[in-house]
Formats: structure tokens, sequence, C-alpha cells
């Protein structure tokens, strides 16, 4: 756990929700990228040493299109940046943290992720993530 | 908007998440501060450049209390790090965004803090805040 590497969140329309971040940060997007498994378009505002990512869902079994049903657009995750993910899992299973995938899978962004279930972390759903050499 | 300056978590009980908190980052919160004007009870961790910090209601007319009564136990907000929050805020009010304090007020942690609707931010609660020199 090295510092916030982005907070996910879930965006009705991504063009629109881009416009708005160009706003906010002062600058545009620097990738947009789809993934396909998880069933959403993303997009990544650099915010100094962190980064803000826009999801929105691509089809309705998507996560994202679950998520915004229930709760609304809004803060979905925040992903820390680890050294290695497999010895993360490892020690945060050890300390009791329930993993929703112990296999690491491919995210956005170059990315092997993994979460932790929100049942165990006070309703925070938290992303690993360890940058793919 | 320099970097996250912290994510803000709402929680129940903070003696219990801090201690969650503590396993997750492997190191005890190195701060616990009450506000009372926003009847809340802090605690902070530090994960390299960001903070995560906890929030517990200290009554229940706080904004917290009200939040998790809501939504239950989840992120409550971002707070981006800002050189001169009096120009962010200009800024951002320039940029349509709504400043839910226009006066900056005094925060936890040395900050002074102003917030943004959510409305106007895809349902994010965003705080700008600078560190008081």
């Amino acid at each position: 756990m090295r510092k916030i590497e982005h907070i996910g969140i879930a965006v009705k329309n991504l063009e629109t929700s881009n416009l708005l971040f160009e706003k906010l940060f002062g600058q545009p997007p620097y990738k947009e990228e789809e993934v396909a498994n998880e069933g959403v378009k993303t997009s990544f505002f650099m915010n100094g040493p962190n980064k803000i990512e826009l999801l929105e869902a691509t089809n309705p079994e998507s996560p994202i299109a679950k998520f915004i049903d229930k709760k609304g657009e809004g803060i979905h995750h925040i992903a820390f940046d680890v050294e290695d993910i497999n010895q993360e899992i490892a020690r945060l299973k050890n300390e009791g943290f329930i993993i929703l995938n112990e296999t690491p899978k491919k995210g956005a962004d170059n990315k092997l992720v993994a979460f932790l279930h929100p049942k165990g972390t006070n309703g925070v759903l938290i992303e690993l993530c360890q940058e793919i050499k």
C-alpha cells in the first residue's frame, strides 16, 4: 500500500463527465480505455501522484450499471498501489480481509488488480493494483 | 488541485475502524482529532503522499450521522490539496460548480476547507483543502 493509485467514479455518461472533470482539473483525460471483461469504458485524469478513473457501463450486467441502479453516480472504489500484489493478497487474507479474486486479473491502465470485499472494509470497495512491467 | 490530500470515510465506531485500517495499512493512525463544529471525531492514516480520514459522528445532527443513516458506512468525500483555496473557489465558481461555503472554514488537520455540491460533480462530495501556514 504505497499510495492511492486512483479513485474510481461511476458515471452514466463518460463524455459528459469527461467535460465536467476537465473543468475541475483544468486538463483533459490522458487516456480512454474499454475493459470488455468488466463491461466498462473508462477515462483517466492525472492529479499529481494520483489519478481519477471515470467508469461508464457498456452493458446492463456491468458492475457499474448495477452500482448506479442501486446508489446513483458517485465514488465506486479506491485503488491502492502495491509493489507485489500476490504478497499483499496473502498478507491481507492472513489479517482476515475477504479477497474477491485471489488470482489477480488484468484491469485498465496496464495493471494487475484484486478487490477486497466491502463487507470487511467499512463499506469501502478497495482495489489493490500493481503495474505490469 | 495538486493531489488527493485525503479520502474521508464515514464509520460508526472510530475505535473499531481504527483497528481495521491499522491492519490494512500496517500502521496505526498518526493522529486523532475532534472537530466540534462539524460534530465529528476523526483519525488520520498516512499512505505515501495521501491520507485516509475516518469520521465518526459525535451527535445525531452531524452530517456524518445523516450520511450513515441514508447510505451506510463508506466513502464520504474526496479532498484535494490546493495551494490557494480562495483562488480555486473563484476559478471553480466561474466554471459553474456550486460551492457550499464560499468562505473557507477551519477543518481537521490544520486545514482551511470548502466543499463543492455533489449535485454538480457526479454525486461526489469534493473538499478543497489548503494547509494553514
